[in-house]
């Protein structure tokens, strides 16, 4: 029998990204496509893209209702509309994926002035396990609460992770330097990504006070045991999807490439979605569209080494890592519906 | 002494490309940007771009005081906002230049119906010259009042003035299917222009119902004498400026290539903005980026001619043939400030 | 046990595409990768976006050794190549599916027209059948060999078939006026596909001497049973992927909306690939991108009718087409691997 | 009367750029547009966006010709190409202004490393002065024979400039992450640049290994008086036109923002071409597109400053500065033609 899957909050871009999977995904079925609309629509008048994929009606945000016909539940809403929903819906004995930021940072003042505002359910935040799975998995396998990662933070941690699980890396000076395309600001029209102001341009933002700076210094900082700083800047660059960051950290000592390679061997080679470039290569996000992988590079100039990673925003960097985590926590091959 | 100029509505796209055009026009100086904002913002905080270009102060829309400061007036507002401001502004012995669509339809009963609401100032409609001045360059010279051509409809009639001037095509059937960039849709962010959503991507849209179709068949209709009916379809493109129209009409009798070049010679040999192309070669529209051209090429099939045209849509389609119209009315040099 | 599957000529873009497509398919496995390379690299050595989904070895184009190990032939070679190679593997029992346009013309001097060149397999251009599975699949279930349709026929003849084969339309003055993404052009770097010469511009080319014309006229023909002419226009845009066609066609009578959309039902409500619009909705190529399908919308002004459909080019438009054609010949479930 | 300036190599982007500046540069006339090229066409049929606007005859690179005829000549050859004619042109009185990249760097050996070929005009190499105007305009206006920067460079330097002369950042650890667009690469189409291939993507090359690093290297070390390393990692991004460098240093103590803003605007407040960002406002290229600025903005975050500065790589980074230069060299308007 099928796992039956509710998405609360299915008309944003990660929602969408979501029932796309979700509709090809052999283990799962979907219950619930729950919106804040009226009157209710079909998926597919929202998206008439997914005319004959996925015609189902939408249903209202009823907990009671959609825990009931489901098994697992993924949240695809902004964040803070999430932390007023959510305590409907813990501990019911329901797997729960969160694809905003509302679970993510474990300390709740370093949430509240990252974000600007109170946290309305600071008592749920610890019964959340942070997503990666290439860096968390067997938290993941025995957790309830997924909070899934952020696009720019996933990108960084996954670049970062093998450096500081060896201490190959000073904690100090590391710089994350980001580029995004548009759809990671979200599906609602705004004057920054309004066509012709967006296109043919790039332009750095939130230079050093981007919200997932906090979530990508939590997550290295439990990588290196260590408080970690980074410098996080991004870029909005023209294109739909993809992100990708270049990380300059600086070694301790020398290492020749292979040394360094040996190291991202041994974390990432039997992950099904990390891509490992050859010395030379270097990543870009074209080849990761669509996909749930994460493509390396990286190159050693003298103490500094420079790592690469591309992903989908809308894949490996929210709706198909919280597949991931999913196919984890129940069970199936974690490559399932994403590869 | 320099001529004064004032633009009424300087901050959607095309109030900008007046100003970019302005400021390097040698025969004249802005008076007045005239902007409902509050506070009143110099022109460079609302488009960075122009900062050591024009840092000017915008002031308000005050008619008197902008009457008094200027020579010629220019009309940048959205349709339905002009007419309600533009009664305070006529007969004072100003020169105006309205780039909406409010005077443009002789016809208000035909306007009402175009663009679904009551015309609250009917009774200057016929004051307005229509300033296509490949068409109508007499009539600009003598004009007090301009109405300023749509984009659509200037790349459209440019492109069936010589056929239809000298009585080559049938009347019926004619068909333009237009493609245009995404700043033909304005500056204000809509869910249709919003990055995501346009880029990679082209569709029709108001087939058959684009509120630009009465102006092309007025226009038409006073170049053949007759009645026009045409089908018009206008397509969303993934870029940022351009509208090129592909147009079909049947031709009465058979024409060489060469028959049809010299009606087009005729007409536009001694037009400044109109570039013809060589048999075989046919425009595309990033030769016009940023220029007051507008390119025709042309190729006979058997009895129908197919005629391309391609133009700047904020350019040769709005501010850059205001100013040629500027030019014509104040006898300056036609190509001064736009070549 | 799974069908064997070769592919002779991969490193295209249709290539890659059938690729991408095969490797998820259930039913097949691949045999051959034959690729005209020394030395012979892994596929995701040419396209290492296919690292860890197809790092299999590629092969020399070997007739025998290709058709020994394999149960099905894709090429997907450029028209010329393909029909000096094609003899090879006919006749040996295996099913040929045909990328190229070499075997699409049966009247071989309107190939040679078209294509500028003599036919060099003139003699088994009648073994293939025309592979348009929503017009032609009894004879496709019956056939060995299928010479799989062109991008721009397949958007054309999709939209015009419901009213070629209810006679409603006139068969003299049809317009065909089409937008294509760059990829249509071929992986091969060329002049006009150059980024900064295609990006943010739009052009007609080859217009009406296009090498498709023949095809889809040859097509239309066999719909009306009689002759039929087209005016074909392509246009290229500044997207990679994606097909719009508008059509414009002269009803015989009147008919309303509803009267048409009947006739687009009766033939396409069983069709898996082709989506209709509801009234006053029309296509838009983003919603076809990585799909199989194709969207369709109509207008009627008085006697013209305009009809718009969207594909993706490298999908519906060339290897998903062929994937589809694969298996209706081959008995399995039409949709398998495509949707 | 009008000062001649002939161009050698007028075929390329940095060629064309040239032309569309100089047409309207009042104190100039066109000499020569010398190409390489058989038979001689008028630059239109080149370019023909410049129709009506420069049908000039192009001619031969004949250095005897072309020097009797010209007051300045610019070079917008590639590198190899120039310094195999560089020598008939010097000492001949003329004035030379070398957009290649052949005279740029003093020490030969440097060259011969990065661009992988013996310098074979060695000896003239100290007869060219750096054209950074904003750095180096004592020397430009003394100077005969002008290297025009590097685009990277123009905007790396630019940025960093300030912080170097006053001494307030450490000289090792700087790393500047550019991201240009694809005109960057030149006009010969190449699979890189390739629109499908390009589109929609962003990736890094020539990591650490980028022939302008040694450019950078020994500017900053002017700006310095001692030697430099750089980390320099550029980015090709899906537009046409436009670098942003996004620069990061240490600070060797701390610094408010006004404190560094005023050492910004000590160096560039007399600058016509370079533009500060107020406190949390960053350049984006858009800004910059078809202009000679520098926009700046820069953030201080602990003991790191992030400089970010935006250009056009074709003006401000290729031929508005060579224009500039000019200007700079023959005593007119630094603005004239440029602004």
């Amino acid at each position: 029998m099928k796992t039956k899957v509710a998405i609360i909050g299915a008309t944003g871009y990660t929602g969408l990204e979501l029932v796309k999977i979700l509709v090809r995904h052999k283990q799962v079925q979907l219950s619930h496509l729950a919106v804040r609309r009226t009157p209710m629509p079909k998926y597919s008048e929202i998206f008439p893209e997914l005319t004959k994929i996925c015609d189902m009606q939408c249903s209202e945000i009823d907990a009671d209702k959609i825990c009931k016909d489901s098994d697992v539940i993924f949240f695809a809403l902004p964040h803070k509309v999430t932390m007023t929903l959510m305590p409907s819906f813990l501990n019911k004995g329901k797997k729960i994926i969160d694809l905003s930021s509302d679970y993510r940072l474990k300390d709740v003042s370093t949430y509240e002035k990252a974000y600007g505002q109170k946290h309305e359910d600071a008592t749920h935040v610890k019964d959340f396990v942070y997503g990666l799975p290439e860096v968390t998995k067997e938290n993941i396998k025995k957790s309830q609460n997924i909070a899934n990662p952020g696009c720019f933070p996933t990108s960084i941690l996954l670049a970062l992770y093998p450096l500081l699980k060896n201490k190959c890396i000073n904690l100090e000076g590391i710089i994350a330097d980001s580029k995004t395309g548009v759809s990671g600001g979200g599906r609602e029209p705004k004057p920054d990504f309004h066509f012709p102001e967006c296109n043919e341009s790039v332009k750095p933002y939130r230079v050093g006070v981007h919200q997932h700076e906090p979530e990508i210094e939590q997550e290295l900082g439990n990588m290196a045991g260590k408080n970690v700083d980074i410098i996080f800047v991004p870029h909005l660059i023209s294109m739909t999807r993809g992100i990708l960051s270049t990380v300059y950290a600086d070694l301790k000592k020398e290492y020749s490439w292979q040394e360094i390679e040996a190291l991202y061997k041994a974390c990432y080679s039997n992950e099904p979605f990390v891509r490992l470039k050859a010395e030379g290569q270097y990543p870009q996000t074209k080849d990761t569209t669509n996909t749930n992988f994460c493509d390396i590079g990286f190159k050693i100039i003298g103490k500094k080494i420079v790592v690469m990673s591309a992903i989908d925003n809308l894949v490996k960097g929210a709706s198909g890592q919280a597949v991931q985590n999913m196919n984890i926590m129940c069970g199936f091959d974690e490559r399932e519906g994403i590869l």
